[in-house]
């Protein structure tokens, strides 16, 4: 039984910036030798997100287009009243997406498909520097 | 201390189909003697989903009508248009609701509600049948 | 190597009640010992959610129009129809949002940025006493 983690900074771009972090996740779990266990991911801050994806440029796109069509970022917040710093709609996706998740490990392996990515996603309204870490738990 | 697994294949409906695993993910817990922990549900694939739901017709039937509002099946996407499969709307239902979720374990028991179902829930555009794998970590 | 859980009762306000449980679940973290694991955090019903957001009074009130958009309070529900409690939204809300999360822990501290906490939210049409329950695991 151990527990073992990795953190990184990860560049990301604006309003919907996202990054394939699955090797980095997978490689976490080969190196910890656990066989039976759960990874969880988490992105240090309120404007990201962590979420799977196939990777590729299309369905990223149609995720896009959903998140601004639920929480467009050209719109009126009450953050933004309050704070003035126009990343209201970040906050938003953010909490509905959620910042972090936990993925089973089973044989050794990140139970995901095969066409299935973990992402890490900026949301905020500049480019930013993220903090993502993982902890894998399980013997 | 210890941690212990279990896999299933469930059959699964097109578009938005829904399955109870409760009873399958409380035998694990149950089985493993673990106390205090946290049990972690995942489905393995990019177009599908976990999560807790009351498992009634009528709370399904509004959850199926919500997804279909946000991310509607017969719209067009890029994911189509690159793969020419069919699923792009598969794809970003699954990414926002997420494949998998993890839920304590206390005094020996999925620390649930009385009406609340862990439900797998397939949105391809095909019947499929899915890899559903669970495991409970703690001591 | 380790596991320690706390739960609560925390009272919480009708349709979009809102409680930050961040120095809560803290506190259980410090107390354990554990440096390296991972926590999460449930509230036990199909009503309610689990998220993080920045916990000023703005933020959260941008995340309650959004949900409102995706899931109207009045609008009419198929569970609604069955069971007439009228909280057939509250359901619907809490299978999007989801009632739990897990949150690495690193270096012995809850992995969240500065201005993001843990927040608990009522959907239900009525104020609640929720049953809420975090565990950490690691060592």
């Amino acid at each position: 039984m151990g527990s073992h983690y990795r953190n990184w900074m990860v560049d990301l771009g604006a309003e919907f910036g996202p990054e394939d972090i699955t090797g980095r996740v997978a490689e976490l779990v080969a190196d910890s030798g656990i066989r039976t266990g759960s990874v969880t991911v988490g992105l240090a801050g309120s404007t990201g997100a962590v979420t799977t994806i196939e990777y590729e440029p299309g369905a990223l796109q149609d995720l896009r287009r959903a998140v601004d069509g639920v929480v467009p970022a050209n719109d009126d917040y009450a953050h933004n009243a309050r704070w003035g710093d126009g990343n209201g709609f970040s906050h938003v996706r953010s909490a509905l997406l959620k910042t972090s998740l936990s993925i089973p490990v089973i044989e050794g392996r990140l139970y995901l498909g095969t066409w299935q990515q973990v992402v890490v996603i900026n949301f905020d309204n500049r480019p930013r520097k993220r903090e993502v870490g993982a902890v894998v738990v399980g013997d």
